[in-house]
């Protein structure tokens, strides 16, 4: 038996999550059985998307029940193997959930090589969210060499890595971002241009800075900034659907973008994805981010959190709160 | 030298056009050129774009300026010719103009046989309003048989044939329209269900015919119609924009469709196009179309309304109350 510490839902936020939103508790696993393994968790990844699993509404994935484990991707290592293919030692990665320990019967859990990248990247720019900007921009942007692309939340997780995929195509590549600080960091790594959403007049600036308009708009964001965009597609222009963070706590549903009818105007389409639709282009998409992190064109930033599972609430507010560059981890202390 | 009377726009209107917006101007028209012919405009289209182009803002095409005559879409008969493709006699369709008479060089003219249909049919379902409808469907919503395809104000001039095309393709089809009449009208044009904005709540009425969703939803209307299709979208769905009648009168930019987080929760894409982007495929479109017609597949209605041009301003109102059914159409006394 492993006494593990792990949180669930306690009740369901109304607007942001606060500490009345988790529980936590102490459980005994029992040993893994025939086909299992035990895995001791050390990251879990923190996601936008996590907001929405937490309201009771149909949507693309069941919502976390109250008294359940809040669902995670994370890294961890085995620790007991009753199962084939995952041996003691190996590093791995799984929706194990924000927990310190977690059985599996292997279900979507693969093997790491953390001699290529450490567990946070696994998790960020070779994980869920690299798939994320890379299937984003090529299955539904269908970005093009020569084109403008503009990547909102540019200096997030998937942002960042979005903005220096679609760089390595060929694209002219603007991002959006809170802050001087995360605009130079983006600058730094390749962005053609920046737009600080704090300090700028998003539309303004945006017709300085792409005065032909934007062929894809990757969004993460919503809102106003998705109003901007629309505002000032090309022809053709795809705007793609990715999160609209800027939305995800509102208690009630938030108008809509007011522009799309730009979408007539500029005969342009607006699509929604999720990351998980392209199984079979997995594994190329990770090879190539992998080498283009090998070769340095693709830099990954991490913000840590070191602590223990019962902080994930907190850490969790970060995302909310902007406070991060790059992709969001907790650390396991 | 013919004496020719026309409507001219004297102010942009602000929300619903009235009498203030037209002028009315009584011209001597020259003779018609070297490779040019005089027409007499015998019918007047009549279309929810047209409110539009009286917007000074950028869009597919230039507005309309202050004092120039109002673009329309028009039929009539050659009286004069200079010009070898037409003849004396011939009928013809093109933006003549909301005129008793234009001159014209016969660019974007085409001869119409009014042996198959007379000249209001060739500016509804055998004009740009059949073609709107077809490539629509075909080019943007990508219909197969089989799916279901909703469409938004069905009973106007571009729903009404979209519903028997899409039928026509195996289809099932649900039309929204205003009142039991045109919903009564539609199922006896082979509607499979309809909803009757005006007394059903559209939300509920439409999880009742379609429990499964909508795989195609073909737009003319906006608000909160578009957002009651937005929630019920089947996986991988396609909304094809074409118009938001409801907004187009609207002083400021009305919100957007709240629910169009749906695009992502049902991996489905939202697309405007324009009538014009498929030149291509006008022909055998057409061709189709008065076949079906000439088989009973397609009926066209339209709603005439006897006149002389300056009664344009007050037959357009008509568009934006649901007064007609099918067509609008102004025929020249």
């Amino acid at each position: 038996m492993t006494k593990t510490t792990r949180v669930i839902l306690a009740q369901r936020p109304t607007g942001l999550p606060d500490e009345a939103t988790w529980g936590r508790e102490v459980v005994e696993l029992p040993p893994p059985g025939d086909g299992e393994f035990l895995v001791k968790v050390d990251h879990i990844s923190l996601d936008p998307a996590m907001r929405g699993w937490l309201n009771d509404v149909r949507s693309y994935l069941p919502p976390v029940q109250i008294g359940e484990v809040m669902r995670a991707a994370a890294t961890g290592t085995v620790v007991e193997s009753n199962h084939p293919d995952f041996a003691v030692g190996d590093a791995v990665t799984g929706m194990f959930g924000v927990t310190e320990h977690a059985v599996t019967d292997g279900t979507d859990v693969r093997v790491i090589d953390t001699s290529i990248a450490g567990p946070a990247t696994w998790l960020g720019a070779l994980g869920t969210t690299g798939l994320t900007a890379y299937h984003g921009l090529h299955e539904v942007g269908e970005i093009k060499a020569g084109e403008t692309v503009l990547i909102s939340a540019a200096a997030g997780a998937v942002g960042s890595v979005a903005g220096q995929v679609a760089k390595a195509h060929g694209c002219t590549v603007i991002g959006i971002a809170g802050g001087p600080e995360k605009c130079a960091w983006l600058e730094e790594i390749g962005f053609d241009a920046t737009i600080d959403y704090k300090n700028d007049n998003v539309l303004r600036r945006l017709r300085e800075v792409a005065p032909k308009g934007i062929d894809v708009f990757f969004d993460n964001v919503g809102g106003e900034i998705l109003n901007a965009a629309l505002a000032n597609l090309r022809r053709g222009a795809r705007v793609v659907i990715c999160g609209a963070i800027s939305t995800y706590n509102d208690e009630r549903l938030p108008p809509g973008p007011s522009r799309y009818m730009s979408l007539l105007v500029f005969r342009a389409r607006m699509q929604g994805f999720l990351v998980f639709d392209y199984p079979d282009k997995d594994a190329a998409a990770i090879a190539e981010l992998a080498e283009m992190m090998a070769s340095g064109r693709l830099v990954a930033r991490e913000t840590v959190v070191e602590g223990r599972v019962e902080d994930f609430g907190r850490t969790l507010l970060g995302l909310f709160e902007g406070t991060n560059t790059g992709k969001l981890v907790l650390k396991i202390a």
